[in-house]
């Protein structure tokens, strides 16, 4: 067996909904692989940074986070590996926040790259709620109670990381000290799946997603119904395989890059006809997704002990976010109950 | 013995430093009175928002828990009538903090009068800390976590009681709920006491207060020291009363108001000397501070005592703040220990 490399992994989904094939590709995939290659492996359900933004829709939150964790399961996330949690379980997360937010300024906030264009996608403008805005803190917190010295991102969320290094190097600058650690990305070239109806993204609500947890005659539905090129009439007509969401899916799913090649040239030039196509793509998802589907059905139907197993792991995750916690208290100077404070001294 | 009112009453200081006679006066002495009158009173020592704008100086926030309780202490504030705690001790009102967050705008922040006050005292504008912006809701975790229905403050203080009752509205509305409970001020006409140099306030830099835990002789020194009415040259010249801090300081302590108004008569007819009206403050005013230094004297020299029994007491106060959180999480439908979520149900 070969050795696991001594880093922290922190990863982590919001829980706002179920997980659909594009999450698989882009970053379940990717865990996978890092759980084999890492010796510590942490994967978060961050209930409460779902609620920064989805604070009326606390429902939704509430119920994907048996979702997801069943998402992660079946696709062999392995909780002897990664130590998977739900964030609102460890308080000790909140805490650092807090401290930490003495260490940032509005400015600073308003500045970060991310949140800039996240506000701006929500339109949120002044009327951001403060714990959004503060969401990368809040990362921050997430990141360093565990010590974590890798995380998993894409470009797009590097701003997140470099405001987490900054609140460390910050810290252990003025306070003399090396309690907290600085994390680096594993940047991966994230594949984003488009919709089945060739929206760039997808989306719950454009009803544009196939989900892992979707039933096979469900996923078959979705294939045959996708939007391929739409000038692609005839069998004959050549077709356009860029921007077409089924060569898509084949680039990411398919096996065998070389027929997909011939078959991509031959889609091309005419004379292959979307059905066919259609009819690749669903094999070789299907075989992606059954064994997806075999692992979910030994535990679906048992939230209860879903919830707990979640519930035992949390405790076991939390014990470490409590240890970090209080050696950045003692830091700080407030860990009072291990390290009494003297008396005022200064007499005028 | 007289029955007591039904409230939950809670009060708080900063510890940044000892507290001086101005505190003694502004908010102990109504302390002492809340709790011969109220049936639940709590005492919050708040380092955790001392340190929203003293993060560099966490020195300073440390050492002052310590004499903050000893003046408590010392005062008369009883730990049987009155539950004192120390704010970070209380993981849970960073919970409640991290809840509220997502209920509060950043527009409606920086729209709270007190906190534009607040900053522009400090010059912060957009280095403002974030912490130090988002205090309002630290503020509505503190009194909302223990139920809190009365809140001793200043007329500047009220933006602060405001935004706090929105909060508890919004919540029990959006969640139709009446989980989180509305506070109501006890407006005190607020006696300011100025600095002993004749500034407008007690600070210590700027060297002018009467700490309560200065020794007699100290208190002599800073009282024979203090400014008056500086064309009062001889003591047959008329003298000013207003704006003399002596005068300030007897209204403030003299229990003979009669005589007062008698000596204030003369003092601006001209023909009472500085020194006799300084000897009169010396009298009074060590009369009212030597009960609270022998009751000092019964402690002092004991911190590790001290940090003891805020530790126990806190563990005690913890326990209303734990229960309270629970509540507020189940209505958020984030209390996973004791309601298990369903799992996600809407299928596409």
């Amino acid at each position: 067996m070969e050795e696991l490399k001594q880093e922290i992994v922190l990863t982590g989904d919001r829980p706002t909904g179920r997980l659909h094939i594009g999450h698989y590709v882009g970053s379940i995939k990717q865990r996978l692989r890092l759980q084999d290659e890492y010796a510590v492996n942490y994967l978060m359900i961050a209930d409460l940074q779902a609620l920064t933004d989805n604070a009326y829709d606390v429902g939704k939150v509430r119920e994907s986070v048996i979702e997801v964790l069943y998402d992660y399961l079946s696709c062999g996330i392995d909780p002897e590996k990664t130590a998977i949690f739900i964030q609102s379980l460890i308080p000790e997360l909140t805490e650092f926040t807090i401290l930490y937010m003495n260490f940032v300024t509005l400015a600073r906030l308003l500045r970060n790259p991310t949140v800039k264009n996240e506000m701006q996608l929500r339109e949120f403008d002044n009327a951001v709620p403060i714990g959004f805005l503060n969401y990368p803190v809040s990362q921050a917190a997430d990141i360093t109670a565990f010590n974590a010295t890798l995380v998993p991102v894409g470009d797009d969320q590097l701003p997140m990381l470099e405001q987490t290094n900054e609140i460390v190097r910050h810290i252990n600058f003025h306070f003399n000290t090396d309690v907290l650690k600085e994390c680096k990305p594993i940047l991966s070239k994230i594949t984003r799946l488009p919709g089945t109806d060739g929206n760039a993204k997808m989306s719950k609500s454009l009803n544009n997603c196939i989900y892992l947890s979707d039933d096979a005659e469900t996923v078959s539905k979705k294939i045959r119904g996708m939007y391929t090129d739409p000038n692609h009439l005839r069998v004959e007509d050549p077709g356009k395989v860029e921007g077409n969401p089924v060569f898509t899916y084949l680039d990411a799913f398919d096996p065998d890059k070389t027929e997909l090649e011939e078959w991509k040239a031959h889609y091309r030039r005419g004379g292959l006809g979307d059905v066919k196509v259609k009819r690749r793509l669903e094999k070789v998802l299907q075989a992606e997704l059954e064994p997806i589907r075999e692992r979910r059905a030994q535990f679906e139907g048992k939230p209860d002990r879903a919830i707990e197993m979640l519930i035992e792991s949390s405790k076991k995750v939390r014990k470490v976010a409590q240890e970090n916690l209080l050696k950045l208290k003692t830091v700080l100077g407030i860990n009072y109950e291990v390290d009494i404070p003297p008396i005022y001294t200064e007499r005028l």
